[in-house]
């Protein structure tokens, strides 16, 4: 089963709001309810945005497709209702390269057309699925290599199937280690404030058969520091020119967790969310999400009235800090 | 309002379980309810835990007066079921040496009978109470000297008054700063899994007027780098001979962050936390808690069926992490 897919005219995704209690095909029909898909985190995971970018321009096409027809020059470029929604895709969220860079390959072929734009956002589709695949093997290899046949592993958020559209990036190499019976455990950190660990890894490991155990995220250094972890591996949702890693918040404490261990911290991220024009993470606009993800949870609000919190979604670390960023061509050691 | 109190023959505590949505005092008249309270959460902080254990000798020395009467020669020591509820009491908790010593020191007037157990109970608390004044003044000293006069301090778990008697250690810091108006803002992480940091400091921090925004326990360390905290400080459970510092889960990744920000990493914990019988954190058993407090979140399951949890309440930062250690009567440098 696909994440994300394009089925007869329309976006299909699977809730990642409602997991693991539930499991619900959402249908997409028009712009406005992919982004507020987006937004939620319905659909989410730096590939899987890039597919979803693609294809909510695919669908603006098609809402839009008598503006499309206009010739730029008379509409100073797109027509504006068309511009405006491939503009508010493309804002969507701001911290993952893919979404942006999703929206801006499939905006590209607006002027051949609906079907053009369509057959693009496939295109990226399936060089997603195809990224899944290669980076299991080579991250996979390059755990064994490092940590020997039986390796410990601590991931971070989501970064399995959900967060592409098949088989995953740092959740893939641990898939594809539990296939090769080269496995030694799995530590997965539950990820507040929006539990993408606790409700959607850990309902990927279970799936793939996979026995695993939740940790809060303030345990992972000193599960690393005990001597119970061999390796950090984990996703990421832009790696900058330098390097410099963004990816859920949390991760930075894990990396900073794993260096005084000296164990491996490894990222696993398709060529697509390498970023070239983004120097470092300081350039990187950090989305800060809504104080009432922090306050409360599934309706309970778990904080006092006047309570405030400061939310941001990533953090940033630093280069020097990561071991090796594998993707789907190659094994990048900053 | 003490946290807990001795008041008409038993132990009355504010029940830190249903904070903030309630506020209830609970009356514990056996040693059976205390141990379930102490196991339960209901009160906690190395202080008051310390305190807890030594009404819970005077409950007991009261509930098993006859046997008590029994001299030890007859009885093989004290008598058994005397015997049993200390022990029972005494190990209550693993990790905080606070409950242990607290239990010990009343214990050891169990020969001159139930009053004067009661005594020495209350001159803990008594204890404390002086402690936690005298270490806000040292602490916010401290603070100024090293942070200047409107520092941005983050904080961990609960120590406030909710963890001593009255006042606090590191949250009683943070409320004499800001009662000499030398606060400049106060980070607090929400520390999972039971959020005694969204529950309780927060709670507090309303209470004393300071204004302060939550962070889940990830962010921490992103937020020193990012240049929007001056200090860490926090309490511990146990300061052990050589420093290093055992403490709510969560702080030793807060400590690698402060490092490599380069910012005070600050202890604050009364004479009663130190332990020098135990060498380092190496020698420290750390409590390892039910998995239900990882898997659900306020009450609901988050996690799909069949997950496990690894749970500890605590880990340990080793002292050349630690700027300083703040105590009622000195100030340690590890």
């Amino acid at each position: 089963m696909r994440t994300i897919d394009w089925v007869d005219g329309a976006v299909e995704i699977i809730d990642q709001t409602v997991l693991p209690a539930r499991t619900v095909v959402r249908r997409l029909s028009t712009v406005d309810e992919l982004i507020a898909a987006i937004r939620s985190l319905a659909v989410r995971g730096a590939p899987a945005l890039g597919v979803a970018g693609a294809l909510g321009v695919a669908l603006a096409a098609r809402q839009y497709h008598d503006l499309a027809d206009v010739p730029r020059e008379q509409a100073g470029g797109y027509p504006s209702a068309l511009a405006d929604a491939v503009d508010r895709l493309e804002n969507a969220r701001p911290t993952a390269v893919n979404l942006a860079s999703g929206v801006r390959r499939a905006a590209a072929q607006l002027a051949n057309g609906p079907d053009a734009v369509l057959a693009e956002a496939l295109a990226i589709r399936a060089e997603e699925i195809a990224s899944s695949a290669a980076m299991a093997v080579r991250g996979a290899d390059l755990v064994t290599s490092l940590c020997g046949p039986a390796p410990r592993l601590l991931t971070h958020c989501n970064t399995g199937a959900l967060a592409c559209v098949t088989g995953g990036t740092a959740l893939g190499v641990i898939a594809e280690l539990h296939r090769r019976g080269a496995l030694g455990g799995v530590v997965a950190s539950e990820t507040r404030p929006l539990l993408q660990g606790a409700r959607l890894t850990a309902w990927e490991l279970g799936q793939l058969g996979v026995r695993y155990r939740l940790a809060v995220d303030g345990a992972g250094p000193f599960l690393m520091a005990q001597g119970q972890v061999d390796a950090v591996i984990l996703g990421a949702d832009r790696v900058c020119a330098n390097g410099d890693v963004v990816n859920k918040v949390g991760t930075y404490a894990h990396a900073l967790g794993a260096r005084q261990a000296g164990i491996p911290f490894l990222v696993v991220a398709p060529e697509s969310t390498m970023d070239p024009d983004t120097p470092s993470g300081a350039a990187v606009q950090i989305e800060e999400r809504d104080a009432a993800e922090v306050l409360s949870f599934v309706g309970t609000r778990t904080a006092p009235d006047g309570a405030e919190a400061i939310n941001p979604a990533f953090d940033i670390t630093p280069h020097d800090l990561v071991t090796a960023i594998v993707t789907d061509q190659r094994t990048l050691r900053p």
